[in-house]
């Protein structure tokens, strides 16, 4: 299979957790002079400002909005916080529906306290629970699945086929699944999961990164495509493959990065999504 | 399922790595002294005397060997080290013959500098060439899959599955699976893999810890049973019900328990190893 390489930006998109440091105004304007044409914006770069100012800021900068960074974290032995999350999740597609981001991504949590099964059903009863409120809203969530090593405390969806499964037990036009290189690489059921989504037209966002050898820190050491093994042009493929024409978007954690310059950082990042995406 | 508390340590086996500022020696007597019935030895463990001495040792304390840990680290881009690889597994199943070991636990290897596809054919190519040699000496080998946080450079086979379809295909009664709980906890398909395992009549080891919430180093940072989210007894009725009848080996890699007083860890271990495996 031979998957070109991009020649342009007009696909890619932006976390603003990629590029830490700057405030929503400094990463808006960064990106949309480099040439990046998409943003996903994570929920703390919103505050001290009014949702509806964040959005006319964005989109004055030529940006569109791809997602909103996240929702989920649903499971808790404690009744009272998972109503609280639900109540969470409420806010955040309103949020979503204010910026004007016709997605929310979920990672969708875990709680070491109980045992995965439980805290895959109290996700399957979050999302069920919020959907309506999503469809009101005319926005799309996202599970995403978190790699194995976060099953513990940030998501008890570890694999794409978990995934696919919840989108198509609870089965919505508004519900999907985000695929993310970092977490997924390494399943060998990959290839056939991406290509289910396809078929099941679920697949509503792609995350690309690569993986450090050694990996230091089990959150923030995640590298710059090509930097490390992550086959991402090929999984690339096989989820153009699967139909999905949205943007690529660039999800960095690096405590590395984050104390570079950043606008060093964002010219690597670019160079490496057209030589190694 | 109602998994009955161990009232002994009959089926206890430790790992040398387990308490690693111990020597051999020392383990051997600790281990011994406190009623442990097994050890499973560390190639490292073997350095500087004889191996039919360090034997004579083991056994003179009344301790079973388990297993010689470890093999495997077949894939790499180049031939050169492959083949260093198969004669350095050549030279542990000579180590486990003359130590009266009679298995080698693999950890399969992984070469971040090539896809997983093709490091997982190199695994099976350096199985199927070492296994003869196995066979002959009376030795069993056990594939053991890693955790995924492990694929770029430890291990390419990741799932029981893997493992299983893998002792599967090259099919030999001296060939077997490990399952550690570390590695496989996360995974849905888990009880399944190890009923399979049990009607293939694959299943050759078991080992056990648990998994801290946060995990701050991803290689030295296991638990002891019962610290962490790991449901350690639940999965040992499953290997139970699947005809295990072998020794429980606590394998526990730690920079904070090497670092505490050696005889308070084990007692520890003990026990944890009663209420919580």
């Amino acid at each position: 299979m031979s998957v070109k390489p991009f020649t342009d930006l007009s696909k890619m998109c932006v976390h603003t957790i990629t590029t830490k440091p700057w405030n929503l105004v400094e990463a808006a304007r960064h990106f949309s002079a480099a040439g990046v044409k998409g943003i996903t914006v994570w929920r703390d770069a919103l505050t001290g400002r009014e949702i509806a100012e964040s959005r006319r800021l964005i989109t004055d900068y030529g940006l569109e909005i791809v997602s909103l960074c996240r929702g989920g974290f649903f499971p808790s032995v404690d009744a009272t916080k998972r109503k609280a999350a639900i109540a969470d999740n409420r806010k955040v597609i309103e949020e979503a529906q204010a910026l004007g981001a016709p997605l929310i991504v979920l990672v969708c949590g875990s709680d070491p306290a109980q045992p995965l099964e439980t805290s895959r059903q109290q996700i399957a009863e979050g999302i069920a629970a919020i959907l309506p409120d999503a469809v009101a809203a005319g926005v799309k969530l996202a599970i995403e699945p978190l790699h194995p090593m976060y099953a513990d405390s940030r998501s008890a969806i570890n694999t794409l086929a978990q995934a696919n499964d919840m989108a198509m037990e609870i089965r919505s036009p508004n519900l999907g699944v985000a695929v993310d290189v970092y977490h997924l690489w390494w399943d060998p059921a990959l290839e056939g999961e991406i290509s289910r989504c396809g078929e099941n037209e679920c697949l509503f966002a792609f995350h690309i990164c690569d993986w450090n050898t050694p990996t230091v820190d089990i959150l923030n050491d995640r590298a710059i495509m090509g930097e490390g093994c992550i086959p991402v042009r090929k999984i690339r493929g096989w989820v153009e493959a699967a139909g999905f024409r949205g943007f690529n978007e660039v999800e960095i954690f690096s405590t590395k990065y984050w104390q570079a310059d950043q606008s060093q950082y964002l010219q690597k990042i670019i160079q490496a999504y057209k030589e190694n995406s």
